[in-house]
């Protein structure tokens, strides 16, 4: 078995008679290596504290499964087969007492619940993400390698949105240039929609791209994120357009030493809080507090926004091996917002910067 | 109430003492108007047999609900709150007494299960999901003026990339152009990732598009959607480059036959079944049973794949107002796949089909 499943099985280990029935995609593929988006369909993979695992999916997903490189059973079931049945009879063939099945609480559905309910009457509930959590915390070579192609993809699709811009062209339409030259890349998908803003527009943090044409004199704003291999990306770049005002250079002065404080502040032991910490105390002392609205980061991998959450309030201490975003902003209505947002790993000597694209005020 | 809301409330009027607690994304939009994707943050509406609903969100969409012309009460929360508490708050201020509570047993998870069952020991829980589905089955005019936009704009995406293809031209290269020229036209968002494959890889219903060229004498298979204001569209059209062989021109025309007479099937008072009986006995009269291994279509609306399930032994019957996919497909290994989708809203005469893009063999 793969270190991950081993660290699963020994977690199990000290809840007697029980298993992990794991649903969701993304720990199936951190502890399988097997990326299945299932729709309404059933996807589980069962870990028990001795014995193989086994992975269950629709039938027509275990040539993939396979080829992903899963080694050991496969339940597949057609949709004229009742997949509890066949995991019934799995764990009565390997007389599998069960007293306590571990499940991702937030989840697994109701109605998975009450089919599991059924199969094991008597049986208690424990929640398998912190543990989850905290295996994928800490990323391996392998996954840092595709972190650092995403991130490296991440610029330059920053590069491509930059270039693209001029007076007229409207958000969507710089969306568009990005995703169609990421294609023509081999890229196969992104974190998350990309975002373009232009203007006032770019205060808001959650805004989303629409007709809205840059003109001269607004920031422009891209967020987005490249998936490789499972591993996403996430990028902010703020520019200008033609020409920056004094508040406009001091908005982005703020902002990137802000992320600049708490990039520094990225070392080993030091709590994650305070990085958050480090960056408001720099927009606040510019007179800016009220306008940074949210936390200074969060963690990513296979998920784009995973575990941990850098909020101030967060004293979990950093660890090498730990990958995360640092993105201040500063959001002002009807001027216009600025975030730079980079990703970084944290390593035994500090927080190494995986996306490189440049953070000087660009003026287009 | 708008008449949604009001059907839910009557449809709890049989179910003493309850409430119904909705929490997906597509159902709170059928019922409320408002779309919002809360991620891992609480989105729920709460509706009565009496009285009136409340929503319950994310304090910073509270705005955007306000804006969706959401009339009713709304708990806002922020990050420091616990929306829980605010709720039972709220149910404790109208004397709410629940014996029963309505939920999407398959959307919510066990852990805001764990939460409701706290506030509410002794309660009975009840699905929902039937009934909401059975709403949703029949389109209004408002929802069939959105199905309609989205299938024009889908047949203008199978336009450009028809346009586009070339020997050379790589599937990745296909869908970059349609989304760039539909992001252009001002699409928001596509129903399902756009899926382009060409020759052989055709053949594979599931397939991804990649870095595969278009030659000379292949299929090029497009199935894609566009979504405009939250209703999809689902459009399938294989044409072929340069050259088509006798072989190719069978199973097209023959998918083309079969995809008629599914069509023509669609009168109101038949079993749902037998649209898609009439276009596999087609595919079987011409021997290709064995390789055309799917349903013949699936409604269509909020969702892109939504109730009702056009299978053979569905024997639910036609109703004016339902709006469903028809899309028979010819999948041979090696050679390729034919597969030709159209969008059919039931009206009182018949099947009208919603997307117009040709259908005789296209060879560009």
């Amino acid at each position: 078995m793969n270190q991950r499943l081993k660290s699963l099985s020994l977690w199990l280990q000290h809840h007697d008679d029980s298993f992990a029935f794991i649903t969701s995609s993304a720990n199936v593929f951190y502890l399988s290596g097997f990326w299945c988006d299932p729709h309404e369909r059933l996807l589980a993979l069962l870990v028990f504290p001795d014995g193989e695992p086994v992975l269950v999916c629709p039938q027509m997903e275990t040539a993939r499964a396979r080829r992903a490189g899963w080694g050991y059973a496969v339940i597949g079931y057609d949709d004229s087969t009742d997949p509890w049945e066949e995991i019934h009879r799995h764990l009565q063939g390997r007389a599998i007492k069960a007293n306590t099945i571990a499940v991702e609480k937030s989840h697994l559905s109701f109605a998975r619940f009450e089919r599991l309910s059924a199969l094991f009457p008597n049986v208690q509930w424990l929640d398998a993400e912190e543990t989850l959590r905290q295996l994928r915390l800490i990323k391996d070579e392998q996954e840092m390698k595709r972190l650092r192609q995403a991130a490296e993809l991440a610029d330059r699709a920053i590069e491509i949105g930059v270039s693209a811009i001029r007076p007229g062209v409207t958000e969507l339409e710089l969306v568009a240039v990005i995703e169609y030259e990421l294609k023509k890349l081999g890229v196969e998908g992104m974190s998350f929609p990309t975002t373009v803003l232009t203007g006032a527009r770019t205060a808001d943090p959650h805004g989303v791209p629409g007709s809205a044409a840059v003109a001269s004199g607004d920031f422009v704003l891209f967020d987005l994120g490249v998936i490789v291999d499972g591993y996403c990306s996430d990028i902010t770049r703020t520019v200008v357009c033609q020409t920056a005002s004094d508040e406009q250079r001091l908005i982005y002065d703020t902002v990137l030493r802000a992320q600049q404080a708490a990039i520094d502040a990225c070392r080993p032991q030091t709590a994650l809080g305070a990085i958050d910490r480090a960056a408001r105390s720099v927009i606040e002392q510019a007179g800016y507090g009220p306008y940074f609205t949210h936390r200074v980061g969060h963690g990513l991998g296979i998920e784009v926004h995973e575990h941990p959450s850098l909020h101030g309030a967060n004293e979990e201490l950093l660890v090498p091996g730990m990958v995360f975003t640092i993105e201040p902003g500063i959001y002002v209505p009807a001027i216009g917002g600025v975030r730079i947002e980079d990703d970084i790993a944290v390593t035994d000597s500090g927080g190494q910067v995986l996306t490189s694209f440049s953070k000087e005020l660009i003026i287009v």
